[in-house]
C-alpha cells in the first residue's frame, strides 16, 4: 500500500513503540520489524537500512466450525471473530538463533550451511481465547516466516478459510512470472513488471489437461528485480508445505503487493488443522546479486532434518529413457489399438490387436539397455510397460492402471535380469492419470514389484485432473498424497522422481528420497507449443529454488522435421546449450533425453553428457540475470573435476570464464563445448566446436554463445 | 400427470401402434408397456388390468465431456443433445425369460424363486449415433427394469447430470417414508398420503452427525399403500446399486408422481460411467397382500450370484456386545480423557490420563466373554477397543484410527485366547469416522490383524461426514468404498456388518460376505431422540426389503432411569416386543443387545433369544400392515423347529395364530412369551408371561398385545 496519511504514520509510530519487535540477521545486513496494530499482526523488512517490504499484514480467516456439516458451515457469511488476524495482544517473545553446517544426501555442495536469527512472538486473542504464535527466521540471504499452531484448550482443530499473509513492496519491479493454476506450473515465464502482471495475465497460459487457473494470481517461487541503479533481486517462495495446501500470490499491480491464496479443495477450505500444527515458511530472498539469489538454500535450511534412518540407496542417477519417442510421437504408451476403452479387470490385453507402435517392447527396451549400458548410465526409464495406456487419459478414470502387469510385449523379469547383467538398473515408471486413490491401494503391490525385479527408482506421474475427484494437484490432501508415497518409497529404499506434483520447498531435506519433481515447464514442451529460449534462464530462479527439477535435457536432435518430414517443432536451443544444461540446472537425476540414433550421429558432443557428474561438492554461481543468462561452475563430488556451464536466452552473448575458482597451483585439462559460429537455434542449432585446453586457475576463455546457445566445460585435474 | 388431453391420448395410441412392447409377467398378471412417444421412451405398468404405473417417462441426462476440465463443463448449460432421454428409435428388441431356484448363503428361506419374463429394447439415438437398452424384468411379484450401455464407437466415457426415471401413479397413495439425505436414513417414518409429503417434510427429521437433506424428496424403498375396497400395496426401490450412487424419490406430489434423483458428488455429477456398464435396476413390487410385499425377494433376484469362489466362513452369528452401555452413557469408547487432540503418529496413549470409564477393558470384556459363552453366543463386539477414541468425531479428521493398535487396558491376545477358550469369537470394531481413505489404507493391516488373533466378523462404521471431503456416504466412489471393503474382507474370508452405510438392494446375493447394515434408524437411537412404536412394523416394508439390518434388538432395561435416576429416555416397546423382533426382522447376524446384568434378571424371557435361529429354511408371512402390525412365522435352518414374532405398532391388537403352516401330523411344544396383561411399554414394559404348549398344525392361540408390545414363540418339533 503506497498511500499513507500522514495519521496513519503517527498512529504506526506510536504502536510501534509499544508493541514493535525487531530482529537483525546474523551479518545485519536485513532487519525486520514486527508489531501489531490495534491487535493486528504486521511485519516489514529492511536491507541495508532500505525498506525492502514495507509493514505487511500476517493471519489467517478461518471457517467457525471444524467439520460437522461442514459444506453448510461454507455457505455462511465469514466472520471477523472465527479468524486468526485480529484482536490480539503480545504475550510472549522468544528468540533464538543457529548457525549450523548440515550435508545433504545430494546436493549442490558438500555443506549447506543454516545460520539465522529468530523472534518468535506469542499473539493471544483474548475474546476466544486463543494463542498463535508467528516465527521469523532472518537469514543473512533473507526472511522466513510461519504461523505455529499450539494444541490448546480452544484450538484443536480448524478450517483455514484463507492465509492472508501479504508482502507489500515499495515499488514497482521487474517479476518473472508465470499463471496461477491450482492443477499445472507448465507455463511460459512472462517478463513485465508487477504493474503490468494483469494485463498480460490473459495471454500468459495454454490449455493443459488438468487446469484450474487463478485470475490475476502467480506461482511462486517468483522472481522480481528492482531496477536502477542499486538494483536489488527478490524472490518470493514458500518453504515446507508439509499438510497444507500450495500457495499463489494474489496481485495487487497498483500498490505492488501480493497477498498468500492457498489451494482450496472442492469444498472450498484451504487447509484441515489439528493441532499442534504449523504452516509453511514464507520465503523472502533478498541480494542485490543475482547470484546469490541462485545460491541461496534457505528454502532447504527451513525443512527438518530427515527423520529416515537409512539414506545410503540415494544416490545421483545418470538415465536414458523409452521415452523422447513417445512424447515426440515416434512411437507410443500403449498396446493395443485406442480404439475403444478398457477395462483393467475385464480385457484380455494379450488378446487386443497391437497398435504396433508400442514403445515399451522387449526388442527396443534392449537395444536402449546395450547403449545406456556402452555409455556408462546408471539406469533406463519405460514408460508405457503396464497395461492400462489405451484409455488412460482425460475420463476421470480410476482404475486406470494396477502398476504391476505389463503388456504382453514387455517381459519384466527378463529385461530385469538382461540389465543387471550389463549394470544398468530399470527405472519405474507410475503414472496415475491424476488417481490418486487408486496408486495407494496399489501402491504396496507396485512397490513390491519393484524390490523383487531390482528397481530402485520410480518416476510417477499425475496427468490429468485429480482423483478424489474434485481436488486439486496442490491442494492439501493431494501434497500429503505425495509424501504418503515418498514415505512408502523410503520403506522399500526406493528413490522418487514425480511429474504433475506440487513444486518443492525444500522439502528434500526431510525427505531425502524424493530425489526430483517436474512441476515445471520441461523439454517435453518442445514438443508440444514449445518452451521460449530464456525458459532454462529463469527456471533456476523460479522453480529450482526448492529443489531439483527432472528437466530431461540433451535433446541433439532439436528440430523434429528429421522423424516428420515438414514438422514445424523443434527445441529452441543450440546442442551445445543442451550440454550446459547439465551444469546449469542441478540435476542428481540426470536423463539423457535423446534417442540413442540420435547421439551416435554426436559421439563427441554426447561424451559430455557421459562425463558430466550429477551430484557435487561445490557449487558457484559464475553470473547470472534471470531471463538473459547463467553461467554456472560445479565441482564434482568426491573429486577435483569441474564442470562448467553457460546459457544465453534469445540474445547472443559474450561471456569470460575466469577460472579463478580452481585450485591455485593445479593443472586441469579443459574440454569445452561451445556453439559452432555459425550455429543458431533456428537455423543450425547441431553446429559446435570442441576442443580441449590446459588451464590454471589464471586462466580465462572467451565464449560467443550465439542466440539460445552456450557452452560445456569439462575440467579434469592432471595433478 | 394426470391431465391428458384427447389429442395426446390419440397421438399416444398411434405410437404404441408404432412403437409399443408388451411384456407380461409369468402368471399374466402383470403387463408392461413399453414405447418411444416423438423419441422419448416411457413404460406403464398394470396390474390384474388396472393401470398401477402410468406412462412414466425413462432416460438419462449426461454432461457433455467426459473428464478434461470437467468443473467448468459443470458449469456449462444444459444441452439436450448429449442427453439419453430424446431421439430414439428403436433399432432391435430381445425377449428372455427365467425360473430358477437360488440358494442364499444365508437367508429367509432355503430356496429363493427367480421367476421373470424379460424385454430389452435397443435405442438408437441418431444424433450421435449412440445405443442405450432399456431391460425390463417382469416377475409375478412386479417389475424391474435399467439401463444398459454397451461398449461403443461413441458411448465409452461418460458423466451422469441425472437420471430421470419417473414413476407415474393414477391416484394419491398412503405413503410410508422418510426424509432424503445424501449421508444418513437413520430418521423417523412419516405415514401420510404422497400429496402430503410436501407438507410433512420440515417436520420429518431430526439431526445428525452427517447430514444433506434433500428437500421434498424421500428415500427408497419407498412403501404404498392404494387404499379402498381394493387395496394394493406398492413399493418402490433400487436393487444392485454398484459403481454407480445411490437414489433418493423426487416427489411431485400433485401429480402423485416420483422422480429418480441420484446422490451427486461434490463435483455435482451423479456417476462417472465407464461403458460396458448397467444402471442399477429401479424395482415396483405390488400386491394385493402386504404379506406378498415382505415375502418378495425380487431385489435380491435382480442381482448377480456370487463369484465368491468360498463361502463356507460366511455362517450366522448370534452375538453380544461391550456397546449399548457406551451408547446409553455408562460407559466410553474412548480410553483417554477427551480433553484436547490426539495424534495417531505422536501421542503416547499408554501415558494419557484414563477417563476412568473406558468400556473395552479386559476386566469388562472377560465378564462378557463369560456371559455369552454361558448362553450359548457365538461372538462378542467389543467396541472402542483401538486408540484413536478421545477425538474421533466431527473433525474433519483423516488419520482418526489405525485399525490395529489397542489401547493399553485392552490386551488383545490375552482376550482372543480366552474367548477361544470359550468358544467364542470376539468381533472387531473398525470405526472409520466417515475417513474411507484412510480405511483403505489401513484395510489390509487391519484384516491381517483379525486373522491374526481369529476375528472372523467385522463391523465397520462411517459416523460423520465422509472423505474424501465432498463425497456422501451415498455417492458413487463412497458406495464403491464399501464394496471394495467388502471384496478385501472376503479376502480374508471375513464377514462384514456395516453401520452408516449405503442400504442394501438385494447385493447380498454377490457380496455375501456383507451380511447385515445398519442404514436406517436402529435400536441405538432409543437412547437418543427415540423410534416411535410403530417404527418395526414399517422397517420391513421399507429398510428390509433389499437385506438384513442390524437393528441389535434384546433391550429389556427399556427404561433409562434405572441407570441414571430421572433420565426420560427409554425405548418405546414392551419387552415383549423386543423378544417378537428376533423373528420379524430377519437377522442373520444376531445381538443381543442389552447387558448381561440386565438379562440376568430375566434369564426365563432370556431363554427365547438363546433358543432363536438366525438363518432359516423357511419364511412365513402370517399377516401384515404397515405401520400397523407384522406377525412373522420362520423355520430354523436344518430342523423342524419353528418360531413366530408377532408386533404392533402404537394400538394394542389382538391376533390369533393360526398354526396351520406347521407339518400335519407332527407334535410340537410351544413355549409362549407374550405381554403381561398389565403390560405396557411406557408404563409397565417389562410385565410378561411365558407358558408352555403342546399345539399341532390344527392349533391357534388367541395373543393380545399391548401398546407397542408383542409375543414370541418357540415351537420344538416332538416327533
Amino acid at each position: 500500500m503506497k498511500k499513507i496519511t500522514i495519521g496513519a504514520v503517527l498512529f504506526s509510530m506510536i504502536c510501534a513503540g509499544m508493541n514493535a519487535q525487531s530482529l537483525k540477521s546474523p551479518d545485519g545486513k536485513f532487519e525486520m520489524n514486527f508489531q501489531l496494530k490495534q491487535g493486528v499482526p504486521y511485519y516489514n523488512l529492511k536491507y541495508n537500512g532500505n525498506v525492502v517490504v514495507e509493514d505487511s499484514k500476517l493471519g489467517l480467516r478461518l471457517f467457525k466450525d471444524t467439520a460437522i456439516k461442514f459444506a453448510s458451515e461454507v455457505a455462511k457469511p465469514e466472520d471477523a471473530k472465527n479468524d486468526l488476524n485480529n484482536g490480539f495482544t503480545k504475550t510472549d517473545e522468544k528468540r533464538d538463533f543457529k548457525n549450523e553446517t548440515w550435508q545433504p544426501v545430494l546436493g549442490e555442495k558438500k555443506n549447506y550451511i543454516n545460520n539465522y536469527n529468530e523472534l518468535a512472538v506469542t499473539l493471544h486473542q483474548a475474546s476466544l481465547d486463543r494463542n498463535m504464535i508467528v516465527k521469523f527466521r532472518l537469514f543473512n540471504d533473507g526472511l522466513g516466516f510461519r504461523y505455529e499452531f499450539p494444541q490448546q484448550k480452544n484450538l484443536n482443530y480448524f478450517v483455514i478459510r484463507e492465509e492472508d499473509s501479504e508482502i507489500d513492496f515499495p515499488t514497482d519491479m521487474k517479476a518473472w512470472w508465470i499463471v496461477a493454476d491450482y492443477e499445472s506450473q507448465e507455463y511460459r515465464y512472462q517478463e513485465t513488471k508487477i504493474s503490468e502482471i494483469p494485463g498480460r495475465w490473459d495471454q500468459a497460459f495454454d490449455n493443459h489437461s488438468s487446469q484450474a487457473l487463478l485470475k490475476n494470481a502467480v506461482q511462486s517461487p517468483l522472481m522480481l528485480k528492482k531496477e536502477g541503479k542499486n538494483p536489488l533481486y527478490v524472490n518470493v517462495g514458500e518453504a515446507a508445505v508439509l499438510d497444507y495446501p500450495a500457495s499463489h500470490l494474489e496481485v495487487d499491480a497498483q500498490n505492488f503487493k501480493f497477498k498468500t491464496h492457498l489451494t482450496p479443495d472442492k469444498q472450498g477450505s484451504k487447509g484441515y488443522i489439528q493441532t499442534s500444527a504449523v504452516s509453511p515458511w514464507r520465503t523472502i530472498i533478498v541480494s542485490p546479486k543475482a547470484e546469490e539469489v541462485l545460491d541461496s538454500k534457505m528454502m532447504f535450511n527451513l525443512n527438518e532434518p530427515t527423520k529416515y534412518t537409512d539414506t545410503s540407496y540415494i544416490h545421483p542417477t545418470k538415465y536414458m529413457g523409452v521415452w523422447w519417442e513417445m512424447i515426440i510421437g515416434k512411437s507410443q504408451w500403449a498396446y493395443g489399438q485406442p480404439q475403444s476403452n478398457v477395462h483393467l479387470d475385464k480385457t484380455d490385453f494379450s488378446k487386443l490387436t497391437p497398435n504396433g507402435k508400442h514403445g515399451a517392447n522387449n526388442t527396443k527396451v534392449k537395444e536402449y539397455i546395450d547403449f545406456a549400458a556402452e555409455n556408462g548410465f546408471d539406469g533406463l526409464l519405460i514408460e508405457g510397460w503396464d497395461i492400462g495406456w489405451e484409455d488412460w487419459y482425460g475420463h476421470y478414470k480410476e482404475y486406470v492402471f494396477d502398476f504391476i502387469t505389463p503388456y504382453p510385449d514387455f517381459d519384466i523379469k527378463m529385461l530385469n535380469e538382461y540389465a543387471h547383467s550389463k549394470g544398468i538398473k530399470l527405472i519405474m515408471h507410475h503414472e496415475t492419470s491424476g488417481s490418486a486413490t487408486n496408486y495407494e491401494r496399489w501402491a504396496d503391490k507396485a512397490f513390491q514389484l519393484m524390490n523383487k525385479y531390482g528397481y530402485d527408482a520410480v518416476k510417477t506421474g499425475y496427468v490429468g485432473d485429480m482423483i478424489p475427484r474434485g481436488e486439486h494437484h496442490y491442494s492439501q490432501w493431494t501434497i500429503n498424497h505425495y509424501y504418503r508415497i515418498a514415505e512408502k518409497a523410503n520403506e522399500y529404499k526406493i528413490m522418487v522422481n514425480s511429474h504433475e506434483s506440487v513444486r518443492p520447498g525444500g522439502e528434500s531435506r526431510t525427505y531425502p528420497n524424493w530425489i526430483s519433481a517436474e512441476a515445471a515447464r520441461g523439454t517435453e514442451h518442445e514438443a508440444f507449443e514449445g518452451n521460449n529460449p530464456d525458459h532454462q534462464t529463469i527456471l533456476p530462479f523460479t522453480r529450482w529454488m526448492g529443489g531439483s527439477m527432472d528437466y530431461t535435457p540433451g535433446i541433439f536432435q532439436t528440430k523434429l522435421d528429421y522423424y516428420f518430414p515438414g514438422d514445424k517443432r523443434f527445441v529452441k536451443t543450440t546442442l551445445a546449450k543442451q550440454l550446459a544444461l547439465y551444469v546449469v540446472m542441478y540435476m542428481p537425476l540426470q536423463m539423457a533425453a535423446d534417442l540413442p540414433e540420435n547421439y551416435k550421429r554426436h559421439m563427441d558432443a554426447f561424451q559430455f553428457i557421459k562425463d558430466v557428474a550429477a551430484d557435487w561438492d561445490d557449487t558457484k554461481i559464475l553470473s547470472a540475470e534471470p531471463g538473459d543468462y547463467i553461467v554456472t561452475a560445479r565441482k564434482a563430488k568426491g573429486t577435483e573435476n569441474w564442470f562448467v556451464g553457460g546459457i544465453t536466452d534469445e540474445n547472443k552473448r559474450d561471456y569470460t570464464v575466469d577460472f579463478s575458482f580452481l585450485d591455485k597451483g593445479k593443472k586441469y585439462e579443459a574440454t569445452i563445448y561451445e556453439d559452432g559460429k555459425d550455429a543458431d537455434y533456428i537455423n543450425n542449432p547441431q553446429s559446435y566446436n570442441i576442443y580441449k585446453k590446459q588451464i590454471t586457475s589464471k586462466s580465462k576463455i572467451n565464449f560467443k554463445m550465439v542466440r539460445s546457445g552456450g557452452f560445456a566445460i569439462s575440467i579434469k585435474v592432471k595433478n
